[in-house]
């Protein structure tokens, strides 16, 4: 299974694709995409979706991921931030992938072991579960973060699955 | 000259059409968009996309005015205002569209005359400045006011250009 992590902005989203093959994890490719700060918002916006379109065609992935948002008390920070995550999810929806939603903590704790984990911790961590992977940023990071969390989830989901029909 | 005005919402998102002849403005049509509150968010977005491409390819607008937002100290409904901002601001510019945005005080102001106007005046003055329109409902109202107020803009903006052309 290829999976897709999404970790929307409007300046940057980073995104990252993993192949998930039993309990075997894999780095396919991962990215940052930019929008230029100095142009209209709707134009950002379609900037943002026409990337994100391209690279759900190149890398064809089964199922997408993305964090929970929980918002911050800077209303427009969290307007720009919801209006980018429309998009990105949009594109994934639009392209017909089902989207998981993790809480940030249930991401660390994929990821590191811990919900309180540090954010350079997880960056640490990308690199010892994906080995090989060149990370484009932070953004790109966290978007490899929780497609793995999404590849724990879905494995752990099939397993008790199994036990079930035992 | 075809405005589109919106008025975007996850819930219920607003539009109305007019058509601006000189300093007459004429009702087109206006609706209401609803998603179901029970459906995941992204098939939400998705739905709200694909109605509102279907309005744009029906009405052909020739431009298109959206409110700013302020956002509200709730950072949850900011952030679904915001996810479904993002994608009608996409739908919009995705068809080629510039869209005009404008401060609620200046909307207000265009339609009843004051920035503090209510609600309620608001949707009575829609009926007088567009004669037999039937409204959807107050979201379809606001989308005809956003609307309104663009035509205004437009025609001051290009009376100043003939007299500075003069």
């Amino acid at each position: 299974m290829i999976i897709l992590g999404l970790d929307p902005g409007l300046g940057t989203t980073g995104w990252g694709v993993i192949a998930a093959e039993g309990n075997r994890l894999r780095h396919v490719a991962n990215g940052q995409i930019r929008t230029d700060p100095s142009a209209p918002l709707p134009r950002r916006l379609a900037n943002l979706y026409s990337a994100l379109i391209d690279v759900i065609r190149t890398e064809r992935p089964d199922s997408a991921a993305a964090e929970e948002v929980l918002g911050n008390t800077n209303a427009q920070s969290t307007l720009k931030l919801g209006q980018a995550r429309g998009v990105v999810l949009l594109a994934a929806a639009g392209a017909g992938l089902h989207i998981g939603e993790y809480h940030p903590s249930t991401v660390k704790k994929a990821v590191v072991g811990t919900g309180g984990a540090e954010k350079r911790q997880i960056q640490a961590m990308i690199g010892v579960l994906l080995p090989g992977a060149k990370v484009a940023g932070p953004d790109a990071a966290d978007a490899l973060a929780v497609a793995i969390c999404h590849a724990h989830h879905r494995a752990s989901a099939a397993g008790m699955m199994r036990r079930v029909q035992g």
